[in-house]
């Protein structure tokens, strides 16, 4: 429509500078403030992740206890919140009713500070806190089951979710996946809240807006279509006509490659390990071994055409959250409550040195032209 | 921190092609789809811009008492969603609840067609039907009037917040500020209804982000702190020692001055003609007067400097709702149910030739380093 050059979509321009996130694509590493998602994975917690995101730094014993601690007080839920999620239409997502939460427990925060640069990590806390205690509640009044909050992030969260506790490992897995999920660098969710934290609006506001955008069909939500095609496939014995079919008819094979990791998601290779664990304790050993066999099948079928693409992190989180007893519809929930950590990160680091964000756009439209009154028309 | 080189904020950076909005900075002239708002304000009410706005063309006669007659029919709130409104605390902002409440109602529609880009115009209208409504049903709460759903928009919110029918002439003038307030091209809040959208995400989320980013103090609510000045001088005869006071501690002069009008902002200039009717109506000149000898004096001590700076929308809007009845605020939300018909056709735009908005960060943080354990700290 025009001569003038843009790039759509912002695609290679950059927006802002971060200290939060490093992504070596070709070398299939990630990195949170400099450590390694590998070494997270194993020694790490979701609230000290929280921590280290949020102070640049890792915490001593005293500072995680207390800042655990803090977090841990943030769970509780008003009774208007309780009421919101009660009476939330079953035919909405959980994504939709999530955003409307956080956002809705904007008014219970001073707002001088919300609105500042001097925001604090006692406001912060509130919405990372909240988010598995808002979806558990969700879950809870489809299923009436009872909840409590105490425990780690995930284990409580599995907790809230069944109303029993779960195993030492159960609780382990869930924490490490809100590890893996914490942050990512800009895409299109924690870009949209440093836009709108960019504004000097609430944290709250923030984060609800992000999850807008997680909500999406293009940005959230791939781990559930991987499990829908597990579903589809059925059995290990369907992958190789399962593959040739839907490669046939050009369809996206889900969970498999990644715009930015050339050499495998490291996400997917800590998921992995866990899966196989996960399935042997479950005794469903059955879906571990299709997934791989679609791995395999997939891979050996590119590479025929010289693109080696690997599995990401959907590919294999989906069956985690399923064994776990997770239903399929909060798998981008949990994902929103993972990322949450990241997404206040971006917005304090946003705050720190802070411009509006305001691009310009291209007008294509009409040209001035006059008001046609409605007889004339 | 780094030698290489990008825009802050994206200032000047063109992030998409928009036919909707044209704005000449240099002869103060705004355009929505090719028509000034000088013509809308007279000619059109909020209603039939909204259909201009989404459908590219003004409607013929029948065509607009159709969707008028849709959206007036999507102004009802369910009983969720007016509990959500009596419990919000009355500490937050009214923004926050619009925000969470825009989201909340994603659940009420059909998801197939609000995920894919077939999003149609019914779906849209119900957003911008039950802003209003949100906001005089918040107001009914604090207040404990009554409302009852019909007039045009502009007319029918006077009423549902005041419980009693407002003359033909403040219906018109409300509805006239939300013409001039629809659309404005890209800024903080409409960019991020397109980074929300550019995801797939519902329109209601990407709405409910728009407001999220418009309750930032950079961003909405200058005519809030418009009025606050009005309050701090007092009178008219305050006005020059107030303004020497002010310019001599660097304190800005709310309502004054535009990024992009260079000459005066042609809202301001329906919208102070607007005020000067208004003030003989009520009996109350001196607001005007006073607001006018701010103009004068400022742009005295401007021009000066040889720096010509006129008023903006902000300047005369905030004395227009304070004569109306309107608490002080509900001017954001407002101006967010105003935008609101921009918003949508800014994401019905994105939707047309759609690219997930992701930009580049450039990261500026620690290299690689090993984890801590928590006994060496």
């Amino acid at each position: 429509m025009t001569d003038i050059e843009y790039a759509k979509g912002l695609e290679g321009v950059i927006a802002a500078e971060s200290e939060i996130c490093q992504i070596d694509g070709a070398n299939g590493k990630l990195y949170y403030r400099g450590y390694s998602i590998e070494d997270l994975a194993v020694h790490s917690s979701f609230e000290e992740t929280t921590y280290l995101l949020l102070n640049e730094r890792l915490p001593t014993k005293t500072e995680l206890t207390e800042f655990s601690k803090r977090m841990r007080r943030c769970r509780d839920l008003s009774p208007a919140v309780q009421n919101m999620i009660r009476d939330f239409p079953r035919t909405g997502s959980p994504m939709e009713l999530l955003q409307s939460v956080i956002s809705y427990l904007s008014s219970s925060v001073e707002h001088q500070i919300q609105h500042s640069d001097k925001c604090n990590c006692r406001q912060t806390l509130h919405q990372v806190a909240q988010m598995t205690t808002v979806i558990a509640t969700y879950q809870r009044f489809r299923e009436g089951k009872s909840y409590r909050p105490d425990l780690s992030q995930g284990a409580n969260f599995l907790y809230q979710l069944r109303g029993e506790e779960p195993s030492a490992e159960e609780g382990r897995m869930l924490d490490t996946c809100l590890v893996l999920h914490a942050e990512h660098g800009f895409n299109a969710s924690t870009f949209t809240s440093r836009v709108v934290a960019s504004t000097f609006s609430t944290c709250y506001c923030s984060i609800s807006a992000a999850i807008g955008a997680l909500a999406g069909a293009l940005h959230g939500g791939a781990n559930e279509r991987a499990m829908d095609m597990v579903d589809e496939i059925g059995s290990k014995e369907n992958v190789d006509r399962w593959l040739d079919k839907a490669l046939g008819e050009h369809r996206k094979v889900m969970g498999m490659g990644h715009r930015v990791y050339k050499a495998k998601d490291p996400r997917a290779i800590v998921i992995e390990k866990m899966l196989e664990e996960l399935t042997e304790i479950k005794g469903r050993p059955e879906l571990y071994e299709l997934l791989k066999e679609v791995e395999k099948g997939f891979r050996a079928r590119m590479e025929e055409k010289g693109k080696p693409i690997y599995p990401n992190v959907d590919f294999f989180s989906g069956a985690v959250y399923t064994l776990l007893g997770i239903e399929r519809d909060l798998f981008t929930p949990i994902f929103a409550a993972a990322r949450s950590a990241g997404w206040l990160a971006h917005i304090l680091e946003q705050r720190k040195d802070n411009r509006l964000f305001r691009p310009k756009a291209l007008f294509v439209g009409p040209e001035p032209r006059p008001y046609v009154l409605m007889e004339d028309r």
